[in-house]
Parts: structure tokens; sequence; C-alpha cells
């Protein structure tokens, strides 16, 4: 069965075509335009899927966690029964790879699913209880603790991930998770994607018997529609993945507004990885090989990509670097997700190529569709890098920096001048062990996640997984937006005093009907 | 044994004289500046408390978990060890009775031991282990999640708790707890009472090891001083108690950073007490009495005073007034905390006093020393209330507004009309259960803590507690600022992704020698 694409915004129930600016998908592979052509959104359809989401709100983070989890599920089901028709228009909207759409939804999927058995859990309430202690002096009256939702959310569909950072993608999921209602704002390359995958929610919705409100998709500018949703008095959080710019641009709309509301942007990082001198010694053939496979992954688009290398100089750097010269011949440049993230990719390579103490090392093949990224790698030294702060700049695509260290002391320094990173990474032997606990300590402070002996692309969807990391690899750095642990984000504490077991949330009455963990009096049980 | 007050800053392990603007505290009950003269902090001053707290932290933060709870212990030893000298100085610069102050050390000596068992419990590492799926397609890395301590912290002393929410308050133990060097501004009003704190706590840094940079006390201007301090670079989130003004410029101070940080800022609250219709009936005069036990206490001066009541209009409301009316009549004003804080509540009280459609209901008897605060209370009605955004402003001290509303409707409108708060309570009884129900969910949406049947000016330090709530009570409601949960606000988590046994933090070990909770494969469990 096949659903049609109208080119449609979703607000709650409806499904209409905007009356702003028409405008179609482009195919980044040709460049040419795929039809229909999609209408944005105006301020009325803004205001009306806030007022929805609003009037959604109660009712939806009061549903049961079981009502909740198989909403979610339905949700994931909704999407694989789109079928091959979602991937074909996800490949032809994005230029990515049959496989890796399957993949992706594979993981869209499952992320729904784990956010199911979070809800289920019911860890994410964080419930204590304190008894009643009426012989003290003072009294200490009963107190009851649970995580609320914070309300309706905004989330903005990232183009990288057409899937599993989009639509139904983490930040949806771990809002609707979480009890909130979301509105999407759809990534402007990727509109029928959106719509399809929009609709699969929209009809788990009616089928869950939820209130419409918990889920509209509308179409638009960033600018206009985005600043628009983000300023809302009904929206009390967003999530967004994309650039460092217009990552800042949400915050700022949303610190500037008369209720200031938390926005958790995951914007910019560079991933430095620090080749230790024994793995080197080791396996720095092997290391470079792996390397330029992490590099030029996906064309390098990805969030987690290795736009840093740090090694000492030498015989094994040498071979490193021979290694990734000779893997990089074998890498024809493919399609970027658009044309301006192709065009920003060419600029930024030409950039760092014109820019003093920088050479370039080796680039891939040139592709031949219409926005192949062709991988680039340059080469600097640790005191040029250290001097110029614009070397640490993202380049988003398949570029990589290599900074030649002429002692281990430096490597330390580099730690710590870099800026906040999603991730860092070193490779090491036993034999770097001295070094690895004296760099790891600066790590800690500058990344969300470390690796040892692998590359950052991989980002697993579980529950010891952190996707994020000080600014400005993201806009909060007390959270993450990959993994259980993202629906923490759109909670905040309440505290009932004395209530009458009639007004007790289901979650902190005596009884637990629900099996939670709870603290109680200080110990966690669950009694 | 008595403690030298010398005025003097400490840094480190140092204590000197400010070099700045030289300043006494004043008795409030006197107007008189009591001896010694302290001297505020220059910026150098500034640079060189961050940069020792900057120095200190990866050592503290690495701290055993045993340890690092024997020095809040330590803490809390020192302070009682300061015996009758730290009260009569808090009493002499506050304007607080002994018994209060008194009670005040008790909860500043309890708070810090309760972080000490959070600290040994160790559920705040939010530890998670993912095993390693070498077998799948594509394979599982092992990841490990831990939460590490953001940085160093500032803390603001706040006025109104001279020792709970001062130099070694709830801001700073569940800093110091979380593995945060602590810098704290003094508060100008108590100075000496400062001075003493900090010694305690500077004494326990040396007698437990500890770096030196774990904790300074500086004194000196909030917009100069204080900005300097949240503008540092080392500085890694901000603690604040007190006006809405002041919490307000120093999240626009952090957000404007290279870096943005975190500002916990507990602001601005009126504290809504919802008199339900039965409740009334059954007990207008007592609930009436109770109400204005609670307004005064302390002179009003409590974030969570009860400064607004909703009620029916009708004879169980005229009872209320009138039993309110002779209650206050036997209340004589006590000394407010400052000159400035008295001759603020005096400008709030004749505001409101000549606001449209706001009349005077009655006054409690003037005090005789100098800041006396002399209590006052109001009255409007509901379409009043709803028109005038200005009512809901916060007048600190002991003043309040009673909102007749002519029918339970008007109940709702109000609740969904109010700001957010830290406290919102209703009177009730069985027989007002349906408008109770109808209430709470708005009450959620708008407030921190929910009492039913009490009032709002005890706030507990447990486990269960919430004190914060939706802007402007706080700047992010996603935390509280007293009791156990205190301790994530300084937290971030940090994933590790395959690392050797020998870079494991202990709290990620495969054999849990801490006896952690943790979250094993996504079931929560000790082994």
């Amino acid at each position: 069965m096949t659903t049609t694409i109208n080119g449609d915004l979703l607000i709650g129930a409806s499904a209409q075509h905007g009356s702003e600016t028409a405008f179609r998908a482009i195919d980044p592979a040709t460049g040419l335009a795929i039809e229909p052509a999609f209408g944005a959104a105006n301020l009325d359809d803004v205001a009306r899927a806030c007022t929805l989401a609003q009037q959604a709100f109660d009712t939806y983070r009061d549903t049961a966690l079981e009502q909740r989890a198989m909403f979610l599920e339905q949700i994931a089901q909704n999407i694989l029964d789109l079928g091959p028709q979602l991937i074909e228009r996800a490949m032809q909207e994005s230029g990515l790879p049959q496989a890796r759409l399957e993949g992706e939804r594979g993981r869209t999927v499952g992320q729904l699913r784990l956010f199911a058995k979070v809800v289920r859990d019911g860890r994410w309430l964080g419930t204590a209880l304190d008894s009643a202690l009426p012989e003290r002096t003072p009294p200490r009256p009963d107190l009851r603790l649970r995580k609320i939702a914070l309300g309706p959310v905004v989330v903005f569909g990232a183009s990288n991930f057409p899937l599993a950072f989009s639509v139904a993608g983490g930040d949806t999921a771990s809002a609707l998770a979480a009890g909130c209602p979301v509105i999407v704002k759809a990534h402007g390359a990727h509109p029928g994607t959106s719509e399809l995958v929009g609709k699969a929610i929209q009809a788990a919705v009616a089928a869950s018997g939820l209130p419409e409100g918990v889920f509209s998709l509308l179409h638009g500018d960033g600018r206009t529609i985005g600043q628009a949703l983000v300023t809302n008095a009904a929206i009390k959080a967003v999530g967004f993945t994309g650039s460092r710019q217009g990552g800042m641009a949400l915050v700022r709309a949303a610190a500037q507004r008369a209720e200031p509301i938390p926005v958790y942007a995951e914007m910019s990082s560079i991933n430095p990885m620090f080749m230790l001198p024994d793995a080197m010694a080791q396996g720095a053939a092997k290391i470079g090989a792996g390397f330029v496979d992490s590099l030029v992954l996906g064309s390098g688009q990805f969030c987690t990509n290795p736009g840093l290398v740090i090694a000492l100089e030498g015989a094994a750097l040498d071979t490193f670097r021979a290694a990734a010269d000779t893997a990089l011949q074998g890498k024809t440049g493919t399609t970027m997700l658009t044309p301006g993230i192709h065009s920003a990719f060419n600029d930024g390579v030409n950039k760092l190529g014109k820019a003093a103490g920088v050479s370039l090392l080796a680039r891939g093949q040139n592709g031949t569709t219409a926005c192949a990224g062709q991988a680039a790698l340059f080469e600097t030294d640790a005191a040029n890098f250290l001097a110029n702060p614009a070397l640490e700049d993202e380049i988003f695509g398949a570029a990589s920096l290599i900074v030649r260290c002429s002692d281990i002391a430096q490597f330390k320094q580099i730690a710590e001048h870099l800026d906040g990173q999603l991730t860092a990474t070193m490779f090491l032997t036993e034999a770097d062990r001295d070094a690895a606990q004296a760099l790891l300590p600066a790590l800690e402070r500058k990344a969300g996640r470390i690796l040892i002996n692998g590359f950052p692309t991989g980002v697993e969807v579980s529950h010891a997984m952190v996707h994020g990391g000080p600014f400005p690899a993201t806009s909060d750095s007390r959270s993450t937006s990959v993994g259980a642990s993202a629906i923490d984000r759109f909670l905040r504490p309440v505290s009932y005093q004395d209530l009458p077991a009639y007004l007790l949330p289901a979650a902190l009455q005596d009884a637990n009907p629900l099996g939670l963990w709870r603290v109680r009096d200080g110990e966690l049980t669950q009694a």
C-alpha cells in the first residue's frame, strides 16, 4: 500500500496544504526538484499547533505507562508498515544509499521501542518518598516526589539523519516518552520523508485514542516558523540537531522569552583522536586505513565524524599518513545531503587549505553526482594549531586535520585547548598507560563520550550512551540526545506534601501499584 | 575558643584583607555598624580564586566517596565547634532571633550530613553499563556511563538564611558533594557570619588533605565581583538565591559568555493557597489563624511565604478574615534583615495599598526596632487580580493578598493565570475532592511543591523535597535547591567506550567495588 505524499502540514488530526511559499525537495544527486510541492506554514498554523499541543498536555502526560509505551510501539510499527516507499523517498531526498537508510530505519524503530521499555520501567519518574515524622520537633510532613513532563516540545528535524534524528527520531521519541506533546519543524531537505513519518505518528495518535494535539508537523523556514514555534508561550522545551549558528539562534530566542525555556541543541564537534605512541608503533597502517573508513562514512556527514588527529611526528605517523593516503585513493566521493551542505563543505576545505601553516596531505577521488563530497585530509603542527582557534572550526563532511606534535606533553596542551566535544578518542596499548591516564581527566572535562581504540562514528542507542558534551558540542552538557537518558531532558520534579490517598498519582501511592523502584526514606527499594 | 573575625577574604588556604571599598555589617535592629571593617575583593582576587578552583578540580572530583563524605561531615563539625559565637554574630547581623538561628544551624549541619550520605550512596553517579555484543551486526561496543562534576561553581549567599542558604548552605553543600570546588560570593549583610563559616570550611579542606582551591570566600559587590566570577572561564555553574532582578542579571551574564553555563537562580514566588469551600466551611477560623502564623514567621522573609490566598466570598471567608485580623492584632513586627529589605517591604506595601481595586484588610502591630516589618493583609476580587499582572509581584516580607472569587471556576482561572511558583497549596476536605482533582493538574504545571492542608513556610531537607519550580520561581525548573536531588544540578554524564580495566573509574568496574546500584543492560542491580 502506498501513502500519497500531498505536501501537507499535519496539524493535530488534520492534513492541509500550507499557504506560504511553496517549495519542493531537491534530489542532491541530480540537482532536480522532486514532486509534489509543499506549502510552508503561516503564523496561524503555528498558533493552532501550539494550542492543540497545550490542550493535549494534561491528558497525555497523565496516560498510563503501558498506554504510552504501546503508543511508541505503534509508531514504530506504522513506520515499518510504510515499507519500501519510505526508503525510496528518503534516498531521493537525501542522496543516502538504501542500505544506510534501511539501517537507519531499524535504528529509528529500535529507538522508539527502547523508549517504550524506558517508559514501562518508570525509573525516569525518579520517585522518592519520605515518611511523615509527626513526633519530631518540628514534625516532618509526608513528602513524595515524582518527575512530570515539562510541556509541549518543539523538535527540529536534522538533515543528516532523515529518519533517526528527524520527525520520529531521538528527540521526538524521548519527548513523547516523557509525556510531552511534540511539534516537529520538518527539515526542508526531506519534506516527503517527513510527511510519510508524520502520518505514521498521526495515525498512531488516533489509534491510541490520544488527543490530536500530541503531534503536529509543520514545514517552513527556521527563521520565521522555527522562531515563532520557539517563542510561543505554550512551548516548554526545544530539541535541535544542526549547525552552531542555527542552534545558537534558537538558544537566544528561548532565553529572551518572558518565560525562558531550555533548548537542547546538538551543534558542533570535531571529535579529536589522540594517537598514543605505542599504539601507533604497533598499528599505524591499520589505524590509518580504519580512520579513512570512518572519515568518509556517509560522506562524513556525522556529528561524530573524526575531524582531528593528534599524533607524534616520526616514522609511525609517516606510516599512518601513507596508509591514509592509499585508503583515500580508493574512496570516491558520494552524494552529500543538499547542494547547500556540499557547497559549504567545499568552502570549508578551500579555506582550510589556504590557512597559514596548513598543508593538504591527500584527497579522495571526486564523485560523479552533482553533490559528491571529495574527502580531504590536511596537516599542521601543534604550535600552529594552538595559535589559530579557527583551525578548530567544524567542516561538515569528510575533512580532517592531522596535528603533528613534537612531544607527548603537547597532547595535553591540545586537549586543554580544545572546545567541548561530543567525543574524544585515544588509540593506545598498555605501554601507553601512563600517557593515557594523564590525558583522561582533560578528555572527561571536554567530551561527552570517550572511546578507546575505536572510531567515533557509531553511536549506539542504549542506556550508557552519551551523545552530548560541553559547549559548543551542545548547548546543555547535562544531557544526551541519544540513548535512554535522553528522556531526562523533558522532565521536572514535583514534590507532593501530605496529599490524601485519593489525590496521589499511582507512582507515589503506598502500595506501589506500578512496581517502581523508589527511594523510600533514603533507600532504593521496589517494595 | 573564639575565632577572630578579621574582615578577610579567604582565597584557598590564605586569609587576607581585600583592597577595595571597605564596609561593615549593619545591625538592622539599631541601624549601627558592627566591627570590624571588611575589604572587598578586586579582580585579581577573583582571578586567583578561580585559578585555584580550576587547579583543584580534577583532584577533588576524583576523591573517593568516603573521603568526600567525611569532608562534608568535617565542615558540619567545624560549624558546630564555632559554638555560641556564630549564633551571636548572626543575630547581630541579621536581626533574627537566637532560637531561629540555632534551628538554622541544625538545618545547615543536617544538610551537610545528608549530602555526606548522598555521596556515599552514590546513586547520583547514575551509573549504567551496556555489555559488548561482539557477534551483533554491527557489533556493540562496551559502554559505561557515570556522571561527573561540572567544574568550579560560584555560590551567592542569600540574605534570609545566613547559615542554611549562605556560605555552607544548600548550594555549597550540594556542589561540594558533586565534586565541584566552590567560590562563595558572601552576602554583604552578614560578612562576619560568612567569615566564621568560611574559616570552618577552609579548616576542613586542610584537615581533609584536599587542594586549597576547593573553597574560597570573597566579599564585594554583585555587579562587579559577582559578574566577574560568573564570567570567569573557569566557572562552570552558578547557584543563587535572591531577587528576580539579581538572578536574571546573572542568568544574562552566564548566557553571554563564550561558553554559556547553567545558572540555578531561586528568585520569586508568592506561593498561592487555594482555600476549597468545604475546608473553609469546616475550619475557616483555624485556617485564618494558622495562615497569619505562617505569614509573619521570620518577618515573612521566606521564599515560601504565603503571599496569595484564593477563596470564595461568603460567610466562611468572612470568618477567615476576622480570624486573620484578630491574629494580626497580636503580631508585633520583628526586625527585618537589612534596612534595604525593610524599605523595599514598606514600598511594596504602600504600592499594593494604592493599587486599583485593592483594599487593606488588616495590619499587624508595628515593632520597636529600626527595621521592624509591620505585617499587612490586603484584599481584591478575582476579576481585578486577573486584569492586573502587577498584583502578582512578590513583596518580600509579611504581606499577603486575599483574592475573592465568586465561583469555584475562578480558582482554575487564577491557577492558569499565575506565574511559576515554588509552592501551591490547597486546603480541602474529602467533600472538596472533585474541585481539588480539577485544580491539581494546573498546580503541577505551575509549582515545584504542592501542599495539602499545610502552610508552605517549612521546607524539609530530605529526598522527596523540591524547592524549585517554573520560571520566575527559579531560572531552571528541572532542579531543586533544597534536598538530596540538589546534587544533580552540578553533574553531567560521560560515556566510556571500550575502556581497558586499568582506565575505568571504580564506579564502572566490573566487580562493582563501590557496591553501587547500577543499570546493567537496562536493569537496575547492585551486583
